[in-house]
């Protein structure tokens, strides 16, 4: 085990070179829950991982999450970090957690890292994909992983318009009004749009991700598919910084955490 | 519209070339349904569909079923005929249909076919797909529309198995005890199976199959996929004729009816 010199401890978890560290990968249905992060009321995902891991270590354990996902926001590859008390191996805690988990939420791996791992700060990326079912009826499949659009939509110039939005850029236009983030500039290293027969994918890499950032950007992207506004609209969009000059933000169910990436920092980092 | 002379009317459906008659394309989430067929309790595919044809043509509407798929089992395309009273236009009928359907249940399209179209005696083949999650943890995605196989599974070895049933054979073996047909012999057409990722999927098409059949199929190819039964011994399990010498039959969740083919005849029919 490494020690903890470089651990931030600002940020609720607290570094102990004795108490062994995971990071475990997630996979969840979020149409039941009110989001990542505990409320006051409703079932949240880590609630639920929280009380598994009562049951494992027989204390109050804390979970930091990579992405703080939206009530109705599913995940593919949420991570999370804790410690505990008790030395578990990666394959034996995956199956402890899954039998005190709702059939909604699984863990998909677990492995002990190094105990200044942090699944929130240590994220250099995060990947999103928002799903659109593009036919005339809703498969019954879909109805609770994808957002039904029934109209035409010209996917080229989607895509076309999801690509100028790549690079270091100020993505106010695109944010929940209210949200208390000390800059709203992100980094989007890719951001594309294609067709798979009637489902419509949107898949977005980035740095980090402002509150509702994802599905305004698919609500505007949405508005220049349908052909009301060019490609090129989105550049106003953006340098408007005013959420009112975007489009709408689309149903929670479309969107999933498909994967957080640790390592290589990017190249506008310090 | 055509007349009515070359019409089976033995079963249900009664030609009147004065009624329009309308071929559907359906797709279900079977797992909160008895099946296809309306039973004495419970709520059927088939109830659904005839309940919101009532609203649309005033009056009791028969439904016939391509395949009659069992409790829990889905489909992609399902394919079902009737006759209204009323003249409707394919698109008109799909909207109204679906505005009286619960979401689990969707009508893809429709079209106004010949009065002698009959969904059920027409139908020339059914592929049916069978689906298995075969990872660690089951997707939460996939709970509902796979079954879960932990285990290490040789696709290849099941796959040399599952062609070994393509032909014309008697299929007693994989037929539930109990079965009022009058012959257990089937085409199979085409029987594969294919990994992608973590999902194994069986896919068979053929022109009729034994109640449970699919199902008691993959229940051996398991056997074979896990190392314990060579695939030539599929070989003695066809020739044996008895259920008891088959695997046992896995769970609906993973089966779909995927498509129903009329046209062109097998080779070995009249």
């Amino acid at each position: 085990m490494q020690d903890c010199k470089s651990f931030n401890t600002s940020f609720l978890q607290s570094c102990n070179p004795a108490m062994p560290t995971f990071k475990v990968v997630l996979a969840y249905d979020g149409t039941d829950f009110v989001g990542w992060q505990r409320q006051a009321s409703g079932v949240s995902i880590q609630g639920v991982l929280e009380d598994a891991l009562r049951t494992l270590d027989d204390r109050d354990v804390t979970v930091i999450g990579a992405g703080r996902t939206d009530a109705g926001v599913h995940a593919l590859g949420q991570v999370a970090s804790f410690s505990l008390e008790r030395a578990i191996d990666g394959d034996t805690l995956v199956r402890a957690l899954n039998a005190n988990l709702p059939e909604t939420v699984r863990v998909m791996s677990a492995a002990e890292v190094p105990p200044t791992f942090n699944s929130r700060f240590d994220a250099r990326t995060k990947t999103y994909r928002y799903r659109i079912w593009n036919g005339p009826a809703m498969s019954p499949f879909e109805r609770r992983h994808a957002w039904h659009y029934a109209g035409p939509l010209d996917v080229g110039a989607m895509d076309a318009a999801a690509q100028r939005l790549e690079g270091r850029h100020d993505f106010a236009a695109f944010q929940t009004a209210g949200s208390d983030v000390a800059t709203s500039e992100r980094t989007i290293v890719s951001s594309r749009v294609a067709r798979h027969d009637a489902l419509v994918a949107y898949d977005v890499t980035g740095d980090g991700f402002l509150r509702h950032m994802v599905r305004a950007i698919v609500g505007t992207l949405i508005e220049i598919g349908r052909g009301r506004r060019p490609a090129e609209w989105i550049d106003d969009v953006l340098a408007s910084r005013d959420r009112h000059s975007a489009g709408s933000t689309v149903p929670a169910a479309g969107l999933f955490l498909v994967r957080v990436d640790y390592g290589t920092r990017l190249a506008s980092e310090p």
